[in-house]
């Protein structure tokens, strides 16, 4: 989508150097544009765990460009034993990062493999090139069609309000800079306002990263959609006053049942729309389905710093600067994920249609899932 | 309740000038313990606009004290008329500076009929000082009824619980420093931690302003009783998986027919309550509850300034800062309360008694209410 009426992905090859492989460094947004270099597995891994880059997709496509660059690494001397060797430590290494984001299992599945099915490490670089540019390219069409099966639900509410603007809110950044292009939960609101619907996004600041007031925020506004940021508190007030018309958010990890694990806080958004027949939605990469996981309630969830929650990060006389929210003898926890249950969604929306968020709805959609 | 193993009170007459309130300027808090003296009638009003002092009945005793304050401001030759409008204009000035807040108008009406009791300024002075003084202590002696009704509840958990620590949830803060001294919700949570019953609160960080990370963190860390502050994402999350085993919240104000407005998120915990069939419990003192208000949904709700929502404030490098959380071109609506409807409010806990949240419930116990 657009950065300052630029069209962006958010990950890319150096244009003119295709050792080099760029991303936004997304801690510092939405206060300063960065680009980052990416020139090792190291380096890629780091963007991975210090979250330059983040949503599932998007850390999926930049694991399949850290297995490229780790190719880049090894010495052309070195023999097919060692050059396995040094693949497998990079899968290993780049796994380790993020524990529960299954698109990085997946990425790094397809990548080994790729790299595998070739001997020499000439080949060997230029499949694993090639390989991460085709999941990105994937990954763009995956969205999009997010976006166009979603784009109806929309259309269906603007023209029952005559054209008043359709209020949807989402909650955290499933967004284009989440994936590579386009977003799952944003991708039909960018099709609905590039097709000159009128929208307006109630964005959940989504604390304790802020994802939502960060970078939902900034992208809308760099896209030009018409949005306002709200604390996590507000969405149950504006659902029981008829100013939301439908709930759109993306998911982490959807259980072939349906349960769907999203960031912290998404279940009550879901209840909260459920008490006030708001349509809930989830944007989902058929990619991101368990087909192990029946039970949404198994799924471990990550428990993270809990600075995350004491202090905050935020612009401060041009300045990025963190703040001591709590006092200095309080403890915090900070629990990442949650998980709504099947019952609570009123569909998911994917790249192969709508279905209902359960075992049967899901297996409709996509008969080979179970056996994949 | 304590600071630092000192017992205070939230306000107070200064101990060697009765002509000087004191208050704990809670803008600064956790960071800062300051007390600010209260000298005139616009101090008073300054304290409450500007949230030096918040919550229900501190506000009121503040507002009562003000009167008191503006009573030393009048002239000894004033004429009878000069001074009645003297403190109509007083009143009027305490009156506007929180619209939502039940308590200022009560304690305004009751300060003035006893100001307006007696004819001379120096009567005037001296019944408005002692009227200021017992709104402080029946204050005082209503919240510690509501943890005396409120710590059986609480008891009995931990009974069942064999004296495992009860996880109790709160949200913002309904504590000590909220009203004179005990506070609501927080009341039963002193008793049982004072008469040696383990219990944890989880503390709701409570967005915007973060009077829960701020105030309720620093109340139960000052007092010593064991705490996590979350942010108000979390909480929904926590019930799924057993890990609270009560809520309790204060309001701003109750209709008598059980609906509760409060801190705006209040009704988002209350939906994952009743969906975990976790306890919900509202602790308030029957001057909160509106006898006029029969259906929650009419009570206006405030909209304070965007920048809460925006920018936000914290401790960096020992100065108190704040920082910006989202992008120079997004908006923000901040709105400050929700409206909890009584389906899912388990009981209230009153000075009187514990009661269903139903008109029924609440005439049983208040039968004069509806005539007051």
């Amino acid at each position: 989508m657009k950065i300052n009426n630029i069209p962006y992905r958010s990950i890319w090859v150096h244009p003119e150097n295709s050792t080099i492989i760029q991303v936004i460094d997304q801690r510092f947004l939405p206060h300063q544009l960065i680009v980052k270099d990416l020139k090792t597995v190291d380096e890629a891994a780091f963007a991975i765990k210090e979250m330059l880059v983040r949503g599932a997709p998007l850390i999926g496509a930049t694991a399949a460009y850290g297995l490229y660059l780790a190719s880049l690494a090894i010495d052309s001397k070195s023999d097919l034993v060692g050059m396995n060797e040094f693949f497998a430590n990079s899968e290993k290494q780049l796994m380790a990062t993020r524990p529960t984001a299954i698109n990085l299992q997946w990425a790094l599945n397809r990548q080994m493999q790729a790299i595998g099915s070739v001997d020499s490490l000439e080949e060997k670089r230029k499949i694993a090139f090639q390989t991460a540019i085709d999941i990105c390219n994937e990954d763009v069409d995956i969205c999009r069609k997010i976006g166009e099966f979603g784009l109806p639900l929309i259309e269906k509410i603007s023209q029952e309000k005559n054209g008043e603007p359709v209020n949807i809110l989402t909650h955290c950044n499933a967004g284009w800079i989440a994936t590579v292009d386009w977003g799952t939960a944003t991708s039909p609101i960018y099709q609905a306002h590039d097709k000159g619907i009128a929208v307006h996004v109630w964005v959940d600041e989504t604390r304790p990263r802020n994802q939502g007031a960060r970078l939902t925020a900034w992208e809308l506004s760099e896209h030009g959609i018409p949005h306002s940021v709200i604390v996590d508190n507000v969405g149950g007030h504006l659902m029981q006053h008829g100013q939301v018309d439908m709930c759109i958010v993306g998911t982490d990890r959807t259980t072939y049942t349906g349960d769907v694990a999203n960031k912290i806080g998404t279940y009550l958004k879901a209840l909260a729309a459920h008490d006030n027949d708001v349509p809930f939605y989830v944007a989902l990469p058929s990619t991101t389905i368990d087909w192990e996981c029946r039970d949404g309630f198994t799924i471990p969830i990550e428990q993270r710093d809990s600075k995350e929650v004491t202090l905050i990060q935020g612009l401060h006389e041009n300045e990025i600067k963190k703040v001591q929210l709590t006092p200095d003898k309080s403890n915090a926890a900070n629990y990442a994920f949650d998980v709504t249950p099947a019952r609570l969604v009123t569909a998911l929306i994917t790249e192969k249609g709508i279905c209902d968020a359960s075992e049967d709805g899901i297996l409709k959609l996509f008969p080979e899932g179970k056996n994949a």
